[in-house]
């Protein structure tokens, strides 16, 4: 038998990469959803995004919801950003943990934040700096990890190039985002070996879409490979407006009951899971393309 | 890195397994999709089963779908039986590859064919005896090998006991089914690694289905466990009629990306896969769950 660890951190990421590619939904709708989110059990939620509200019309309203956010002090909050001023409203707002997301290609790095991967990168040391004066910490993501939709594979070099100029910033947090859903297990394999020596004791996460169906494999690849960091959201909502053919992230209920089975342990509760991707779906008004949504529990709940 | 095969053999299923559990097509749409499949490249189709036509009718067509076969001489066809009388049905309809389904769980096995899995597994002899004498192959699948919708979790032992039946009675293959689709990794590797001392080089072959979401991850599990025969059904169609919450095999497209990408040969194609799904969903209908059918291979094709 491999290794597996005893535990694995899972950071609900419906509020923010679930919802960014739907149409608006209402602050109370949210706040229902962020109820039910909270209710699993789950430590970490990523929340809003600090970014261009006429670019991302569904997250125009990240400071309404990071006001709401004091009412759940057992729960580590966090939004995404885009550049330091970003950083700045996300701090203003209250938050005390940001994600700073650099495309590892170009293509979608100028599709997603009009930058260059270089340019990106480059502004890591601004936000660190912002967001370490205000005693708030800082995740660096890499997306197009594997695959970008514009420009093709990506080479692995510019992901650990993004990784190292990322320690040197002393980022506090890192992860490999599989942006468009196109990774593998075996590539998430050899994606994670490269990256680890690079980083010391710096935590590293991973981000799966499920869009050709490889999402659990990959997650299971990567808990194999010794990640302790998962993203996931309930009901499997989530994509990037500006990465053609991104679909949902994996569900954090077919997350969950993967890992209990495997004697993972994880904080998020599989029927409160499922009853948040009930309110997930109830809230955007379509069909979600979680498993266990449909299927249910094989031990009946 | 872990070591993986250098090649997989897909067995495609969607013929029986695919189309047993919905209304009966036309036997011109099932000639239409075995060529459609037989294009693929794959080089063992699961063709039919001969079982009771009043309890399975969309398969009731089983010995006119037979006489189509020998148009495809490059092609191993097999078909499903659940008893010598089946045995003999499908060998006189010119199959020379059989399938006996033993369920390792009573609930599922009476509700499949009226029988204990202990009287199920009592008539391997009689079927390797009517099979050998008709030079013909006979594989032995043990449903419900890590749960039943009945009788909850089968106790590996149960499986254990099937395959050493099936090993004293001189079967050609075995493999190893999950019938309602929920097992996961971990719980693979460890079946894998219980089955495998007990049957020396007798080849072991995996069916997964992706109704809790890990159906993919359990093939990889299987293949990083040595496993190098799966079944897999184009479109993801698929599900047991005695066995309530089954839902889709894993689609043979999506495995094949999965597989390709983790440099593991095999002889299908993955464009002509999706082309077969499309078939296949245009002969029953409705939408199937395949990925890939909606998301396309990440590379151009």
């Amino acid at each position: 038998m491999m290794n597996l660890p005893a535990h694995v951190d899972i950071r609900e990421v419906c509020l923010r990469d679930g919802l960014q590619i739907e149409r608006p939904i209402p602050l109370s709708a949210k706040v229902d959803l962020l109820e039910a989110i909270v209710a699993t059990g789950v430590r970490e939620v990523e929340a809003t995004a600090f970014v261009s509200p006429s670019k991302v019309p569904a997250l125009a309203d990240a400071a309404e919801l990071a006001a709401e956010l004091h009412r759940f002090p057992d729960v580590e909050f966090s939004a995404l950003v885009a550049s330091p001023n970003g950083a700045k409203r996300a701090i203003a707002a209250g938050l005390h943990s940001l994600e700073y997301v650099v495309s590892a290609a170009d293509g979608h790095s100028r599709a997603n934040v009009g930058r260059s991967s270089t340019e990106a990168t480059a502004q890591i040391a601004d936000i660190v700096a912002i967001a370490h004066d205000s005693n708030t910490s800082v995740e660096v993501i890499i997306a197009t990890a594997w695959d970008c939709p514009f420009d093709g594979p990506t080479d692995p070099q510019r992901v650990l190039d993004i990784v190292s100029a990322a320690v040197d910033h002393g980022v506090d947090r890192l992860a490999i985002a599989d942006t468009i859903g196109t990774t593998t297990p075996r590539r998430v394999t050899m994606l994670v070996e490269k990256v680890r020596p690079l980083i010391g004791d710096i935590p590293l996460g991973a981000h799966f879409h499920n869009t050709r169906g490889a999402g659990l494999a990959s997650a299971y690849a990567a808990v194999q490979a010794g990640i302790t960091r998962l993203d996931a959201s309930v009901g499997g909502l989530g994509g990037c407006p500006f990465a053609p053919g991104a679909s949902g992230n994996i569900a954090t209920e077919d997350l969950v009951y993967l890992l209990r089975d495997s004697g993972i342990g994880v904080d998020v509760d599989l029927q409160a899971a499922i009853a948040a991707a009930r309110v997930a779906q109830e809230a955007v008004g379509h069909d979600l393309p979680s498993a266990l949504l449909r299927a249910g529990d094989r031990i009946p709940g």
